[in-house]
């Protein structure tokens, strides 16, 4: 396993995003594209650092060949991107939503964009814009796939948003303990991860941040997407499930173990082991040129082997970037294969009714010659119990 | 003003839910549309009460005539769909994203729709979705125009979501004082808010809870959609701006205020004035049949004929629902009147470099014969000129 890269928390510098708009533009030219459109706000802050979400009044992102790009953005917003964009970018204002005939967005929009140009859109572009927008239009997602393989930067920036989980994660197995309450646990250890993202990273962009700590205790850890209820409690027994999740400024990562409360169900004993030896099985597939796909297949054949394929209910990991959740894919029928530079969770489950849910997550930098895990906690059996006090 | 509402916290019933889809049918009928097709997640969870955030997997809702509608959901959430929508549904579970060929989300959908048939979209449908769906497809944004005029249990919901940002406020008010933090202000505030939503509904659901309070300092008060910094003061004088936002179990409403700290600068008193007379204007005319664009015409030539038009950056007001911004809205340009049931804010605003933002924003239900404002703070100057302990 590689050694950790250094840790980051300084913003992009224009050189950063400025070798991101050229990758956009490589890809632009390769597809014989004039112009690409980015609405997708997680696309606009990869390459202008200016983060929004989505509403009523829309900002659009418009790439030329050369040239600053063109944002299209509510006159009241101006300012707000200006102050937020490390890129240099010309500004279209528009007067308002609604506004006055001939003083819309879409008034002015189809006049950026000349007549009869090949015009890459994002698979995500509302179908609304999408009619408004001239020329022949292709989809192709290039922002989304360039975000694929990290940026050094990125991957320091994301070194530097695992220590907030880790930092976190310690904490809350600290709190554990039947009887604690989903919301308790919730309220202190977001407050833990969100003072540390602003003592290290003071002007943070809280559009951007976004903390979640949760336990799955053992009556519902066989359902991973459920969302606790507010008072749900921890019980005694196990397996709980954690999850860790943290969007730092801009990053976002995440831990997740299995854990017990003094005992360990027998039945529970053998799950843990077939999961931690799916994972070991997986991490051990971990390099560049594998492919996702058989890297899934032969961890659900593994898990499946063992007789617990029914239980299998989600891939094997994905994607971590500015969402929680993107490209690429531990998954059945992604094709690609790995590369240096991805960012991705691993985190084969196993999920039983009656008896509950069984999975680790860490937050894993592929490496020219392996992985390295970024994200930090307790990984045993044996250091997964935890004492009633 | 008509009398306050009684504020609901119970979840809605199913014949509250199938009321909504009865008024989608009854516009699909005059659409003449065999299929309705949603995949915003807010109008999701309008029909619903299931809420989701959109990332890679898609949940697609899929109304039809008659029928229960059905819900294409990944296999991972179909539970969690289940333990949510409180209306009949019938599910499609995909295997998962990606998945092997013949088991993706788009290798199902299209089955779902007969072909030639007319099928409704949205206007915010993600092209990719669009692409995939048969039928000749027409945008109709009939569930976003539904919502927009509420039904009794949503304003019932409201009032109660106005007692949370009401009491936010109040306490935000108390605290405000020359040098305090807007992070101590933020944490303290949206932790009261949080703490009353869960006590008044301990089941509600953390997917469609939002807390915010901010305050704008003179210094950039007249920048009303800038991020204030995580560690940005409040200063003597003013304006400053309060924003008290909050999204109560998937109702949002807000208020905000124009207030002081110790004194008051000569020329911003002035300025209020205008901002608090514009305001009253704007109420005097709130009522049923009013033209919304009108409205806002109205008050803008208010205040440009005292001199201040080139500070206006926004329109009158917007409305409340769901989310925290969406139609209807008091603007020049959206040609519909006034009906009795629906939220908006009023807020006309004037922003002043080198002085400072003017704005007071509640939030107000429509009724048969005017107006009632649900949120509560106070309104005048002489209320709002805070002393300096």
């Amino acid at each position: 396993m590689a050694s950790k890269p250094k840790a980051i928390t300084s913003a992009p510098t224009k050189e950063e995003l400025n070798a991101r708009l050229d990758t956009i533009r490589k890809e632009m030219r390769k597809n014989e594209l004039d112009y690409y459109i980015s609405f997708d706000p997680v696309n606009i802050y990869y390459l202008t650092n200016f983060a929004n979400n989505v509403h009523e009044r829309p900002f659009i992102l418009i790439i030329k060949n050369k040239g600053s790009p063109t944002m299209l953005v509510p006159l009241l917003e101006k300012s707000h991107v200006e102050s937020r964009a490390l890129c240099d970018l010309q500004y279209e204002p528009y007067y308002e939503f609604p506004a006055p005939t001939g003083q819309n967005w879409y008034d002015i929009y189809p006049k950026l964009i000349e007549k009869h140009k090949k015009v890459g859109i994002e698979s995500s572009l509302p179908v609304g814009i999408s009619q408004k927008t001239p020329g022949n239009k292709i989809i192709a997602d290039i922002i989304d796939e360039a975000r694929i393989i990290k940026t050094d930067y990125e991957v320091g920036r994301s070194v530097h948003a695992c220590r907030v989980i880790n930092k976190g994660h310690k904490e809350l197995l600290k709190m554990c303990q039947p009887g604690v309450h989903e919301f308790a646990l919730y309220q202190k250890i977001t407050g833990i991860m969100t003072s540390k993202i602003i003592t290290d990273i003071p002007d943070a962009n809280f559009m951007v941040c976004k903390t979640t700590a949760a336990v799955w205790p053992p009556s519902f850890s066989h359902d991973p997407h459920i969302i606790p209820k507010i008072f749900a409690q921890m019980e005694k027994g196990g397996p709980h499930v954690s999850i860790v999740y943290a969007q730092v400024d801009g990053y976002g990562v995440e831990v997740e173990r299995t854990f017990f409360l003094g005992n360990v169900p027998e039945k529970a004993k053998d799950i843990f082991e077939i999961m931690y030896n799916a994972r070991e099985y997986a991490y051990s597939m971990l390099q560049p040129g594998e492919s996702m796909s058989e890297i899934d297949k032969k961890v659900r054949k593994f898990i499946t082997d063992k007789g617990y394929g029914e239980y299998i209910i989600h891939r094997t990991g994905h994607g971590l970037g500015i969402t929680g959740h993107e490209a690429p894919f531990l998954a059945e029928g992604y094709d690609r294969v790995l590369e240096p530079n991805m960012l991705i969770s691993v985190e084969p489950g196993i999920y039983i009714p009656n008896l509950g849910g069984f999975r680790h997550s860490d937050s894993v930098l592929i490496t020219e010659d392996g992985y390295v895990k970024l994200s930090k906690a307790p990984e045993t059996l044996e250091e997964l119990i935890i004492p009633i006090k």
